[in-house]
């Protein structure tokens, strides 16, 4: 299996994603090899730091430019035709890796991946997905990659998106899909709930839970998210800011206290970065978006999750799934 | 001044309600009078356990209905003419009291407020705003009530009646207004909030600062932080279950490690709740909802809001700004 890593797309690249990808290979399965998509100069720089690094199972692939976090993804990825997201997403879409991991920008990941791999037959707009802890695992969130003014319909799609991942990625038998909302009632919320809840309801198929409200996101209502990317993506920032705030303010307790305590590690459960990153969910291809401020865990642990992504045949299932007019599904 | 105090609407009334408004009175101004709005047998047999309570000023206003909090608010207040609620802003309406206070049914008190006392002219739909602390302080974001599919000049007015808030009742000069987003850039967004956009940047009379991203609340970028009620509601419910979720995490470790710390005095800042309720802003009136799991504490904290509210004429100066159709104003 090959997967190919933007090595550029980090904060502090490529440092921060080499070091991943070393992690990954020294850790994980034999048949993995990481290409590394960057200058080439510099990543051989950076390699060269790490002498113990399986170098046949860790290529480079030159791209000589780089897309910034502030450039309009669209101008972006059709001016830097040689950027190490667009050469990486068209690795994958030739077939040369399996795929792409990249912690740039969202946009550009989004943009060139629905250009170049384009979306699965049945789906309207790719969702971004985000594993946010809750009190007794994990629940998959989607759309929190801003597909905003979404559609009842392009719900609902999030909503299979969201319970094949689950299955296949998250190892969750029949994922709980739930719909984020206002209240519990099936009449509350705005117009496009109201009316994916009716269309949710009718997807049998699916293990459609009702409405689920901001304060159970957390106690582990749902195994499966589904909401408007406009909503998504402003809980899952605001969710990590509160996290933020709540540290900052314990550690400055703790200091006055003279009290000793590992936050890193209490805290490291709710790190939905370092679970693997956002899956960029419903395109022709594995594709996994980190954050910008990924520690090599996070880009390592991303690794692990492109590679279940490949083996279960995660995109199979999905083209399956959406294919089908199943009775009752809405993926008109 | 006298205040109506819904007596029978939190989750343990109306023990809390007594023992909140028993706290204001000793400890607040000579001229307040609170009116209890319930079951007059009941409110007696609760007054008698507070012997201190100055009896002159703590009065009992007889309503023989209860609305619970899961009927459907439109029926509920038509039903039950006696409620504690539809009789407390009748008083408000009277002008028999000068504010209204409830930790019932927010949709009750909503409907309620909205069919007796009516908009100010310029509103059409009351926000319901909450104070969200940051970083430096606190920032109110509105609407968290619930009002969806919000129209971008509605969102304008938001605007205009949470500066009057801020300004009147949190004491900000100049509050700085946010626009919640998912992006920082004008052209970010869903259709609402990006016309929101041209229509606040065109409000001169308004310090608005553009848009603000979930993870910039906490950071005390705005003072004011305008959204529609899907996501403010989603938001806020989300945010109080993730103070819990940690809070629980700390407290396993420290009892583990055997640490004594005080995790409630170190999050009182962060309880939202107990900083005196969520005004409903762009009635004819001064209102207050406060969360039915309330402390004592936060109803006292609420008549002190009220009682702020109506010193600064806060209602007043709202009929005032939205009345005027300012230069750029978007209030048509």
């Amino acid at each position: 299996m090959r997967i190919a890593l933007d090595a550029m797309g980090s904060d502090r690249a490529p440092a921060v994603e080499v070091e991943g990808a070393v992690g990954a290979l020294l850790d994980g399965r034999d048949d993995l090899t990481v290409v590394l998509v960057g200058d080439r100069d510099r990543l051989e720089a950076e390699l060269a730091r790490h002498p113990a690094a399986p170098r046949d199972r860790l290529l480079i692939h030159h791209a000589s430019e780089v897309i910034e976090m502030g450039e309009a993804p669209a101008t972006a990825i059709r001016r830097k035709r040689d950027s190490s997201i667009v050469v990486g997403v068209n690795l994958l879409k030739a077939g040369e890796v399996d795929a792409f991991i990249s912690a740039g920008s969202t946009g550009a990941v989004m943009a060139a991946s629905l250009v170049t791999l384009r979306t699965v037959q049945g789906v309207d707009r790719p969702p971004v997905g985000a594993r946010i802890p809750t009190a007794t695992g994990r629940c998959l969130a989607l759309d929190v990659g801003a597909n905003v003014d979404t559609k009842p319909h392009q719900l609902v799609q999030f909503a299979e998106l969201g319970s094949v991942y689950a299955e296949d990625v998250m190892g969750i038998e029949n994922p709980r899909v739930g719909l984020l909302n206002i209240g519990t009632e099936p009449e509350k919320g705005n117009e496009a709930v109201v009316e994916a809840y009716g269309l949710l309801e009718k997807a049998t198929h699916l293990n459609f839970i009702g409405n689920v409200e901001g304060r159970e996101i957390v106690s582990g209502k749902c195994d499966v998210l589904v909401a408007d990317g406009f909503v998504g993506n402003v809980l899952l920032k605001f969710y990590e800011s509160v996290a933020g705030l709540i540290t900052a303010m314990l550690r400055r307790e703790l200091a006055e206290a003279g009290i000793q305590l590992d936050l890193d590690r209490i805290f490291r459960s709710l790190d939905y970065a370092a679970t693997g990153g956002a899956p960029l969910l419903g395109v022709n291809g594995v594709v996994i978006i980190c954050h910008g401020g990924s520690p090599p865990l996070a880009i390592r642990n991303a690794i692990g999750v492109a590679a279940q992504s490949v083996d279960r045949r995660m995109v199979e299932h999905m083209a399956a799934r959406l294919a089908r007019p199943a009775e009752g599904s809405a993926t008109e």
